[in-house]
């Protein structure tokens, strides 16, 4: 089964900061959408919601302090429903390196192609918001193609 | 074997201008790095060079007009040799869509996760470059990471 992996690099002094960012609602409502509500605990289900194009129900799977978050999609496009998402982090000397992993796609196509460049894009916008305290979550998301 | 994949879609009333980008010394110079040369013909080798980075010999596979652009690696970092990269195009609407595979990875791993995201982020500069004439090529692309 095909995965969505990437790598980012974000310069920061503690992986604290990107697991924040990973974790309190505030903290992703400032990178990936900025309608995001929920219970961030291990159990609970957060929602992400982007207006007309639909969103995504995601069951906290995960919560390792500094280092790891893992969710489960419970609810969203079909494609991404079973699947799974993780933030695996550590720290080399000023950065914060985030490892990304969303797996269990049965197979590949144009939509998890699409998936996999606009997951780059909300990453550097996860980089943005530690770094320099402002992201570009949704409704003001970096555009990559007519599928937004 | 894993793959990396991305889809952009680039406004544009025809597949020749993305195209172009993908084919012509010039139009590579502009998006990927700017130190290219070589041979955009099939049997040829195009030499990406990305200062003390190192770089990459693409042999041409395929070049099928306004549709697909196929390369193989034939020299370059271990993990790349031997990989395969294509673009496939099609339109539509006011869109030219670009579908990009890389594949033949033999396992994937920390060194794939950062090329999937800096694919993402160079494919984002070649959108910039038929959109508005101007991309982010090396050495001024935009920075993912410790890795670059």
């Amino acid at each position: 089964m095909p995965d969505i992996l990437h790598r980012i690099g974000i310069k920061s002094s503690s992986p604290n900061d990107a697991y924040k960012a990973l974790t309190a609602i505030e903290g992703l409502s400032g990178w990936w959408t900025t309608d995001t509500q929920g219970e961030s605990k291990v159990g609970g289900v957060v929602k992400f919601r982007f207006g007309d194009l639909g969103g995504f129900d995601m069951k906290v799977l995960e919560l390792d302090p500094a280092k790891r978050v893992q969710w489960q999609v419970v609810d969203g496009p079909e494609e991404w429903i079973g699947t799974k998402v993780s933030f695996d982090l550590k720290q080399d000397g000023d950065y914060t390196i985030v490892l990304f992993n969303h797996q269990g796609w049965k197979e590949p196509g144009e939509f998890m192609s699409h998936c996999s460049t606009k997951w780059a894009i909300f990453l550097m916008s996860l980089k943005s918001l530690v770094e320099t305290g402002k992201g570009a979550p949704h409704p003001n998301d970096v555009m990559i193609s007519n599928w937004h």
